[in-house]
Formats: structure tokens, C-alpha cells, sequence
């Protein structure tokens, strides 16, 4: 091993602990900073983003990696050589002056959106909205891709995806989900969600997000749980320190229960990658759309499959008895597992979701393309919900200001979303397959066979594989949407009586 | 003012951030962490604070410093400049390595120092503090000094102070305790602190800690309470970000009631600080013994008084019926005030603390000196303790092992501690003497008079006044140890009817 490698990589755990450190300044202002501190840690993120920035495209770590040189047979040294390179090229070729000018845009951004959103105005977010896309189609010509100025977009989220694949696999997946769909409108059986907005107290609530997280394995020796307005799951300090946080609404028990299954999701995929790995690439996770297959196998493929429930349905009304005392396993089972067409994607079930994530893939791929102007995408935000969803937002407020993604610059992040039920789907599939008893352990509380499973075949592999490598190497067959399909039909056939 | 003042002073900014940073991931260590953490946190800790020391160091600011230019009756620039031209000169003096030997000695005198606390066995400390002294020595001759070495160390703590005055204090108030001790000892009336010792559950003393801060004007939006192990009081962010902890321990009221009160006292002074001058040195605190005056002052002149009493005592008789409900007021402020040498600085009285201060400081300037061997130690100090208290520890842990300052290489603190306490005297002299009503007014739990005063006269000031400006400034003459002597014996004589 070349000696520029390894100081190459001792500059890499300096740029990762840089950016865990970021990670706490983050993780402290959700949730225990006192609001007069807000000014002081605005300076402070800025200036350790910066550091972590200029350490990472100095001219120094271009000569350690032009100098690194490691046996081609070792995979953990080619992995860490090959992503820090990514990385450094990537953010190299972006003027730091442009860097810059989206993080102040951004800041005016947020808050303009915000304000928009308040008043559902979307045209008092326009100019920013605009300026920003600008911005960002500046970085994709100087990233550079072949297709076209997106690819290079969301090529920061799902290394190497490109939009054409994408757009073929959403093809195919709206066609089977609005089939499926229009199926589930038509059946005379429904179930009853309203028993989830039901009063739940907090108190308990929170004794039932321990007991989920610790049924999930999540480890309180290497991380914690706590309370902020947007649930998020941060690391701190590599697998050692991995940080949840859930919301409690008391009229809506969805909320915190499956809030805190999916980030306890991300959670065990960041404690599941090795120590010996720490702060470096072979130490961390392959991309938003592998986290997310995580997030989302454990708070729906786990959580909301009538075995988990087998367990735990009776310790939930003894908790609830005011809401539940009355209500049947089944009942539960099928209002966790309603299918409503609805405005909000954050609100949407398993099935409607992703055609949300369509609607805006295809909505921010043609304003990065420049085949939309951006004063018109209230028009064709509705017009596409119209026809997808069959459901049209009433204002710009739960239509197209929504998310806080544009902006913050984030084009190119929400097809990871879609991508991650894909992945979570096809990994459940070939995890069925090869632990034969997985839904007689889930419903006997076991959930170590599923989590061995994963971290043996994701986990420990840190960034090892791309994610279509992966997914690939670990059911023997490319992505799919037949996985995904075949598990919501098998879901939703029988609470429908389709 | 110059170009090169105002480039100098955003480094500065970036310097203090970092430092704040640091004291972040320390906080979360000490509060929040996982104990998994513990490990990134030491490369996150020690990364922080090696790029402060890089940017204080730099060429850069040498440069800026030799540049930079302020007009002379511009006390705000004059003084920041003077403080960064000190921290600049102070830190440069010290080679890099000279500074990494010390922090790697630092990890292992820590552990070495815990062990041989815990098996009470001075000699397997020995070595590691032996290090430890040789490696400050040579601090203190980079740094150069006029008359000692032990001087060079002080200065970091209390800077302009030296030893000779400390010395010449020092001898006056050992006098001084002395006699006093001696009638207290001697006189027929003694308070029984015995009540103390009762039980008194947690829950309520949280209310307690909480109902004290409040009273004493903590301003929760700019700062938090929490618990830890070991109490202390934190800046994260400014004034705006100020955090103190507490621990409870429910055999012992003292502990949570009086720590919080002292580091509330702590916080009052950094959240007082101006927040216009952030991050720079007129927005600092000017000394650790300034601050510990003012820790000092709200746990002992305000929260160990008669007058605060009047007010809170029924109160928390009615929290603690089972320990308190027969305990007369007087019985109370008795076993609060209670005066016994005893072995232990942290759980020393007003009086007697001193003398352990004395002592300490005795030893390292002869341990740093090199007129006291390292293996004599333990000796001279059990000699010492006997001399000066009359009680002779049984066996290191509660004699010379006692404090982990020396394994931390903090030689020269000690001092700020006693110089605290007469700070706190002189400055409440003259505060009750520019309040008339002081004591009126803290027995109906206003504390706002005293709080305004204070940041009148100090809070405000930053770092412009060296400490001893600071006192001849405010009370009109320079330090001496009259109101501390004049305060106990106001106090102790009629506790102890002599």
C-alpha cells in the first residue's frame, strides 16, 4: 500500500469527522438548543461546511490521489480510492464560487419558500425557485454528463443513475400501480382508517416507540432516540453513534409508530456498517435509494405486515384500550394499510406514493432540461395530479410548494424515494426466500434473522457496490419493478377482496 | 480602522467558532452521547481543536497582526486586538510538538491518574505527573516569565497575575482563616448539618434546580440545564447558547441546589456578555478567577444567605416535608453555613476551601519550581493538610490524588479558584453598597438588582480590564482580603455565637 494513499485516507476520516461534526451542529439545533442560539450556529455550520469543502478539493488531496497507488485485489483500498476520487472530482469541478451562491440562495430559498408556502403563493417563490435551477444547471455543465444536465444532478444521490433507466422503470411502475389502483377504487370492501386519529396519549406512545426500536434492534449503546418537529435519523459518530428522532401527534398514532420503524430503519443500516471501516467510504452507505430500501422495508415490509401485528396487536389496545378496546386485528391491520389517492406525499400510503415521486421526477427533470418554464409548474403540478392521482391540490400549498427539496437545491434527490420501495421490495423478496420462516419469526418478535440478513448482505459492504451492483449481487437479477408489485398486490388483494 | 483589523477579526471569529464547536462535542460527550461514541468523539475533539491552534498560529495571523491598525481611543478594536495579539504570542511561543506531547501525555496522566485514585496509590502516578511537570517547564520557558516559571503557567488562567502578589494574598487570608477557624472551632454553639443528609427525592430537587434558576434570571432561551456527572457550565454558542448541568444526589440536598446556583452564577456572566462583540475577545469573560467570583457570589453571598432563605425556605420545607417539616429556618441556615476542616477541596465550607487552595498552590509552584521531588509529594501534602487544617488524609485518594487538575497539566489554576472567592467579596462589598436595599430585595426573591449591577459593572466590559483593573475599577481600590475576612465573620459569628 502506497504511503499517499495512506495519508490520503487519514485526510479522508479529517473530511468525515468534519462532516459528523456538521452532523451534531445539526442533530443539537432539532433538538435541545435553545432558540437564542440559532444565530451563533448558523456561523458555526457555515464555517465547518467550508472547512470540510476546502479540504476535500485542496490541491493536496489531487496529488495524494494522483500518487495513490493500491493492490488492485484489494477491494477495501479500491473502494475507498475510487469514491474519495468521485467525490474530490466531483466537488472540484464546481467553483467554489458557485458553491457559494447556492448555499446563500438556498438561505433565502427556505425562507421564501416558506413564506410562499404560508400564504399559497407560489409565485412569490418563483424568482428564487428560478435563480436556483439556474444555479444548479451551472453545476451539472460544469459536473458534466452524457445524457443530459439532470443525470449529473442526481448523480449525487444514486451514484451513477442516469434518468433514462429511471424514467423506463417509472414507466413501467405507474402503469402496474394505476391498474392496481384503479382496481382497489372499485372494490366494495374498505377498510376504516379513522380509528387512527383516535386521542393517543404521549406518554404511551413513547413507552411504544421503545419497544418498537428495541424489538428492531436498534442499539441504545450506539445511538439514541429523541423528540423534533421533523423526524430524521443523523449519524453522529460512524456505527457508534447513530441518532433517531420521532413526532408525537395525539390524534394520529401513524405518526411516531412507524416515524420511528423507518428512521430505526436508517438507523441499523448505519450501525450495521463496520467499525474498522470508520470515516471512510467502505464505512458508509451506498446511496439515499439503499438507505431509503432500508428505512422503508422496516416500516412497511416489517411494520405494517399482519405478523408483526400477530405480536404486538394486544399490547397496543392494552396501551390504547379508549381507541382500541373495540377494534378487531383485522380492522387495525387494514387501516394501517389503507390505499387513498391524497395531495400530500408525506401523507401517502405504500401504493399512491410513488406516483407522487413521478409527478415530481418528471416535473424537475424538464425544468433542469429547460422544457418547462418555472412560472408554470403550478399548472402542470395540478394538471399531473389531476390525471395521475385523480385528485386536484385546491392552492399552490398542497400542490406544488409541498417540499422543501428545490429549495434547497435538491433536484434529483426524489427519485431515491421511489427507488428505495424498489430495492426494499426486491431485497424483502430474495430475504423470503432465503430465511424460509421470516414471517413466523416476525410475528414471534424475532427480528434477528432479517437484520443478520441484511447486514451480511448490504450492511457490511459499505460502498463497496454501487446500488444496481448490489441489488444485482444479492438477488441475482437487476432491479425490478416485479418484487415491488408482486408485494403490494399480495397486500392489498385481501383487505380489498380484490 | 484597517483593512487587516477587520480580516484579523473574522479569523478570530472562525477561531472562537471552533472552540465553540469543541465545546459542543464536550457537552454532548458529558450529557447526550451514547457511550459507543466515545471513540469518533475523540478524533472529532482532537481534529477541532488542532485546526483552532492551526488557524491561532498561523502566518496569516501574524501577519494580519503586524498589520492591523486601530485607532487608540477605539477601546472596542484596542482591546481586541491587544487580547488576540496575547493569545497569538502565547500559543505561537509553544512549538506544535511541544503542545502534541502534552495532549498524548494529557490522555494517559487522565487514565493513570484515575486508576491510581481508585487503588489510592500515588507511585503509580508518579511517572505520567513527573512527565507532565518536565513538559510544562518547558511551556513556561518558551512562553518566558520574569521571576518564575510557575508564573508563565498562571498566566494562562488569570492573565497578569504572578506569584509573588498570589503569595503575599495568600499568607494574609491563611492568617486570617486561621484565627477564625480556630474560635469556630473552639466555640460552644454548632449547627448540625447532619439534616442535610436526609432523603430528598429527585424529582422534587429538579423543580428545585429548575425554580433557582429561574429565580436567579437563567434566561432559558438562551441556554439549557441538564444533568451530568461532573456540574459545569458551558458556552455553545455566544450568549445566545450558554448551558449549565447539575447532579443530583438524593442523600445530599447541597449538591444539586448550591451546583446549580454556581453555575448558574457561571452562565449569568457569558450570557451577559454583549452579544454584539460575539465570538471576539471584547465578548468574552476576562479570567477564570472573574468568573468564579461570580459563581461564587450567587451560590454563597446570595444562596447561602439569610435573605434567600427568608423567602425560599418554606417553599422547600413544603417540597421535603419528611426532612425538613421539623427543621426551623435557623436550624437550616446553620447546616448550609456549617464550618469543618475536612479532607476533601470539593466539599469544603466558605472558610476552609482556601486553605486547600493554599496548599495546592504551594506544592505545584515548588513542584514546577523543582524545589519538591515528585515522590515527595504525598508527604508534603498529608504534612501540609495536617499543618493547615488539622486533619491527615488516610491514604492518597482522599489526600494528593484527589483533583484531576495536575493529570490535565492545568498547574497554575488552582489559584483562580481563592482569587475567585475575594473577587466575590470585594465586588458584593460594593454592591451592597451601591444597593442599599441588596438584601431587602434578595428576600423577595428579586434578584434583578443585583444581576443589573453586575452586568453593569462586569458583564459588559468583555476582556477590556485586566482582572485587577477590573476590581479597582468597580470598587474603587485594589484587591485585598478585607471584604472576604469582614464577609465570614459577618456570617460565622453569629451562626456560631462567638
Amino acid at each position: 500500500m502506497s504511503n499517499a494513499y495512506a495519508q490520503l485516507l487519514e485526510r479522508v476520516r479529517d473530511i468525515t469527522r468534519l462532516q459528523s461534526v456538521g452532523a451534531l451542529l445539526e442533530w443539537d439545533q432539532e433538538t435541545y438548543m435553545p432558540k437564542n442560539g440559532v444565530r451563533a450556529r448558523a456561523g458555526q455550520f457555515a464555517l465547518i461546511a467550508r472547512m470540510a469543502h476546502e479540504k476535500l478539493v485542496a490541491d493536496e488531496t489531487r496529488s495524494l490521489l494522483g500518487d495513490a497507488d493500491v493492490p488492485a485485489d484489494d477491494f477495501v483500498a479500491a473502494t475507498n480510492l475510487r469514491e474519495t476520487r468521485r467525490a474530490f472530482e466531483r466537488a472540484a469541478k464546481v467553483p467554489a464560487k458557485l458553491v457559494a451562491e447556492i448555499a446563500g440562495t438556498g438561505s433565502l430559498a427556505r425562507d421564501a419558500w416558506a413564506k410562499a408556502r404560508a400564504a399559497s403563493k407560489f409565485s412569490d417563490f418563483a424568482p428564487l425557485l428560478a435563480r436556483m435551477i439556474d444555479l444548479k444547471k451551472q453545476v451539472a455543465e460544469h459536473v458534466g454528463y452524457e445524457t443530459e444536465p439532470y443525470d449529473a444532478l442526481m448523480d449525487e444521490f444514486e451514484p451513477g443513475a442516469t434518468s433514462a433507466p429511471v424514467e423506463a422503470i417509472f414507466a413501467e411502475l405507474r402503469s402496474a400501480t394505476t391498474s392496481l389502483l384503479n382496481r382497489i377504487l372499485a372494490a366494495a370492501r374498505r377498510p376504516d382508517p379513522s380509528i387512527l386519529t383516535r386521542h393517543y396519549p404521549r406518554p404511551q406512545q413513547e413507552t411504544l416507540s421503545r419497544r418498537f426500536a428495541e424489538a428492531l434492534h436498534f442499539n441504545f449503546d450506539a445511538g439514541r432516540a429523541d423528540t423534533s418537529v421533523h423526524p430524521f435519523c443523523m449519524t453522529i459518530g460512524g456505527s457508534g453513534d447513530v441518532r433517531v428522532t420521532t413526532r408525537y401527534l395525539e390524534n394520529f398514532l401513524p405518526a411516531a409508530m412507524f416515524g420511528t420503524m423507518h428512521e430505526v430503519g436508517h438507523a441499523l443500516y448505519e450501525q450495521g456498517l463496520l467499525a474498522e471501516h470508520a470515516a471512510t467510504p467502505m464505512g458508509e452507505a451506498v446511496s439515499m435509494g439503499i438507505h431509503e430500501s432500508q428505512s422503508r422495508m422496516w416500516e412497511n415490509m416489517v411494520g405494517r405486515s399482519k405478523a408483526f401485528w400477530t405480536y404486538h396487536y394486544r399490547g397496543l389496545q392494552a396501551m390504547f384500550p379508549d381507541a382500541l378496546a373495540k377494534v378487531s386485528l383485522d380492522q387495525f391491520y387494514g387501516a394501517i394499510n389503507t390505499v387513498t389517492p391524497s395531495l400530500i406525499r408525506v401523507e401517502a400510503d405504500e401504493l399512491t406514493y410513488n406516483l407522487h415521486i413521478v409527478l415530481r421526477f418528471e416535473l424537475e427533470r424538464a425544468l433542469i432540461a429547460g422544457r418547462l418554464a418555472v412560472l408554470d409548474v403550478p399548472g402542470a403540478w395540478n394538471e399531473k395530479m389531476t390525471k395521475m392521482l385523480g385528485v386536484t391540490p385546491a392552492n399552490d400549498s398542497e400542490g406544488c410548494l409541498q417540499d422543501i427539496h428545490w429549495s434547497m437545491g435538491a433536484f434529483g434527490y426524489f427519485p431515491s424515494y421511489t427507488l428505495g420501495n424498489l430495492y426494499a421490495a426486491q431485497f424483502f423478496e430474495q430475504a423470503r426466500r432465503d430465511i424460509p420462516d421470516l414471517f413466523e419469526r416476525i410475528a414471534a418478535n424475532d427480528h434477528g434473522p432479517l437484520l443478520e440478513w441484511l447486514r451480511l448482505h448490504i450492511h457490511r459492504h459499505g460502498r463497496q457496490f454501487r446500488a444496481g451492483e448490489l441489488v444485482e449481487r444479492v438477488t441475482g437479477r437487476p432491479l425490478s419493478i416485479q418484487p415491488f408489485v408482486e408485494y403490494v398486490t399480495g397486500k392489498f388483494s385481501p383487505i380489498y377482496g380484490i
